[in-house]
């Protein structure tokens, strides 16, 4: 039994962390530094989120495509900003079919310069407008220091490119995919994330102004889970992406670009995760349900197996996610505490006494012990299973939000910025500044999360930042982050 | 309108293809040599390529997984013919994060390695067999002669890995996913495959046996359309994958592996297309039916647009993919000719005359002219519609059924072999051999497609090779090929 737990959270966070993913048999590291192989369970986890993203993409009017893996260095280095900030996590390809080749081919770490170079083919003129395009890839980042999903050399991510008239469509288009970010994160991950503009110095490499969202996990570090950038004329200039107008001017381009990666399988695992180990939002989860048959002799398993059947056909009919089982060999109790750390949101026992009663036992994974028991009768197992899911995902969110909002502490000034992030996050009023910010982070080691969109709708009016006193630039976020 | 159109199959071929692909907007050719755009229509299809195959796989008990995309040099080198058929096709990753790395990492030109490093440590005893894996990925082979989706450096593509307990399981599971594959391929893409075993040259580079659905293209070459491995116990004993039997002794596994990827919207392209571009099977086409309105001024404009919206949305409601040409400056003779084209499968046209008697004219891709057209009635449209897109679909089956029939010569001397290659496939009684194969290709540039299961069900008997008079393997195809 002891195999099966893993350390708690209070006594190594980090390595919680680390055996969550690994004995839930999310992911495991790869042979190669930094990589990582996603575990068929982990996987389906991501086909889930892909889905739900996938269909607000859709619906929000764009088309999937697919850009080549390899970029010509020389395009990297046409934005100025942008090479600058991806240069040194390049992996580099220098070799093709056994000939050195005559310009080194980088692996993408995103493909703003490639999509970039095609919009400049594809658009002509203001009917091309806007083009709205998104892609689901692989992208590596030769990053030193990894962590499975958080921080990996390559992931498994969505980029979306858009091609737009105006600034102002531009901006428009940034700002609705932060809201489909958060409505994908707040509603079917339960995680109640911060929507924020980055500050200057934490902004991606070659934007005029980066979105994030942003999640506390269960240390109470921040963690960035999916961005959205306004990139002005940037990239348009730098790769020609231009229009003519109604006038028949040639004009440049307004471009964005946003993405989630895999790294949202993480803030999933530290926004529920506790003790026993994963907590999956029955919205994602790969299992939703599993049943666990309890008997003791062959007379009752048959019993109880022939009802597990009938109830695990029922669910899977109605497209609850629902796993029996009948492994051999294997405790109950055993089969419990496995699944609680896989995470399965909702558990159903059967024995030949609820055989008998008609009823099954439900137990939420969010709610332990007997408190979350609760029982069912089997010819109403469809509404009692879809509300108990209902409840769950609710209260995983509830949960989270207290949680944050409990962690979350103003501070007026610099002692009292030190003590809030010591433990949390801080809310202060901030100037924006890179020699602030550098301060801080020397000081406390707590990074500039973001200025929220919530609590900067009217500008600072004569406040000045709780560190240095300058004017301020709105109302920020620091914590430690990963 | 001359820019609608395609050069002729019969005067090129080879560019007839390359046009219907660019401008039937499927792909482009990247800024990298040899590496391909799949634009957002060539994507739709892929993404209903993809949907109808995954459905399968997981059907059939597997799971998708993700693995790194590097793979270590040595890795390759521990299979020997399989380091020896890919070696030449590799892009090398020689420096990361501004470094020279100490061992070169391949980009992976298939995964059995990475995999097969994974199955030896995540197979403990047969309790764990067999393990069913698939993954959807990218793949990199510097080919030198490069062809959109037929032949790029980076392609797109699912490979399944499996392993066993016996030599048995896994031929059955290789059968089992070449059935999957002829199944789709004849199903859903309306391609009359035949299902074959690759004689001993053309095998993958590691396995004991490979098997194939191949194809006929329009031009009467084949074009190997996906392949299924029977890795024995190669890769097994590479990467020591090994499993504890009922008896406590350790036993190496046997494995499989197989692939399909982007080449196959080539094979759709090149067994459907005509003169007029492409034309797609409608299970799998982006747009199923595309809605031309026609009108003269605007009050007719305004009832015809009408009755048009409402018939979309009826369409759209029972998952009919349906597209409304509402283009503006466009003439419907200019828009027909752009959707032919495109290869949708289903036109409606909908004018001032229709409208008044409420109905519409439907018209057919695959058979041209006026007697593709019917009527229908607006009030019966779900019904004509459904109809409409299945007899589409035999037909088109039906129709590439018989020309690959007709185009099939059984020869029975070398002359009539030679005869039957100029203008189609042969069908000869084969030795199987490495020198009667580059005899045959040296004189005539056709190649060994297969030995077809269903023509080899029973063993040869004292037949002899047409060409060479050596005992004969079996009956086998030559054709010309990509």
């Amino acid at each position: 039994m002891a195999s099966q737990g893993v350390t708690p959270r209070s006594e190594d966070y980090s390595r919680w962390y680390t055996e969550v993913v690994q004995k839930a048999d999310l992911a495991d590291y790869a042979p190669v530094r930094g990589c990582m192989i996603i575990k068929p369970y982990g996987y389906e986890l991501w086909e889930n989120i892909r889905a739900e993203l996938d269909k607000r993409f859709k619906a929000t009017g764009h088309r999937n495509a697919y850009f080549p893996l390899f970029i010509p260095m020389s395009f990297l280095q046409k934005e100025a900003e942008h090479v600058e900030g991806f240069a040194p996590e390049l992996a580099v390809v220098t070799h093709g079919g056994g000939q050195k080749l005559e310009e080194p081919l980088v692996v993408r770490p995103t493909s703003e310069t490639v999509i970039g170079h095609a919009f400049a083919q594809w658009i002509q003129s203001y009917r091309d407008l806007p083009l709205l395009i998104n892609q689901w890839a692989n992208v590596v980042r030769w990053e030193l220091r990894t962590r499975l999903f958080l921080r990996t050399l390559e992931f498994l991510w969505q980029e979306g490119h858009t091609a737009h008239a105006t600034w102002e469509e531009a901006q428009e288009e940034t700002l609705r995919m932060l809201d489909v970010y958060a409505d994908f994160a707040i509603n079917e991950a339960a995680i109640p994330v911060i929507r924020g503009r980055k500050s200057d110095q934490e902004k991606f490499a070659g934007a005029e102004a980066s979105y994030t969202i942003e999640a506390m996990m269960g240390n109470k570090w921040a963690l960035q889970s999916g961005t959205s950038h306004n990139l002005g004329q940037n990239f348009a200039k730098a790769f020609e992406i231009r229009y003519l107008d109604p006038n028949n001017e040639l004009q440049y381009c307004y471009t964005t670009s946003w993405g989630l990666s895999t790294r949202i399988i993480g803030a999933i695992i530290m926004t529920h995760g506790d003790d026993r180990g994963l907590r999956l939002p029955p919205r994602l989860a790969p299992i939703q349900v599993v049943i666990v048959p309890i008997f003791k002799n062959e007379e009752e398993k048959s019993a109880v197996m022939k009802a597990a059947r009938r109830i695990h056909e029922t669910l899977l009919s109605v497209g609850v996610r629902t796993h029996l089982d009948d492994r051999e060999g294997m405790t109950p109790g055993f089969k419990f505490n496995d699944w609680e750390l896989r995470g399965v949101p909702g558990r159903m026992e059967i024995g030949p006494r609820d055989v008998e009663k008609k009823s099954v036992v439900l137990a939420r994974r969010d709610v332990p012990g007997k408190e979350g028991k609760q029982t069912a009768a089997q010819d109403r197992i469809i509404p009692a299973v879809t509300r108990l899911l209902t409840d769950i995902q609710r209260s995983m969110l509830r949960q989270a939000t207290a949680f944050r909002d409990a962690n979350i502490h103003e501070a007026s000034d610099y002692e009292e910025l030190k003590k809030a992030v010591a433990d949390g996050w801080a809310l202060i009023w901030h100037c924006g500044t890179a020699e602030c910010e550098a301060r801080i982070k020397e000081d406390t080691k707590a990074t500039s999360r973001c200025f929220p969109l919530d609590l900067n709708k009217e500008g600072p009016g004569d406040a000045t930042c709780a560190v240095c006193g300058k004017p301020a630039q709105g109302k920020a976020y620091f914590a430690r982050a990963y």
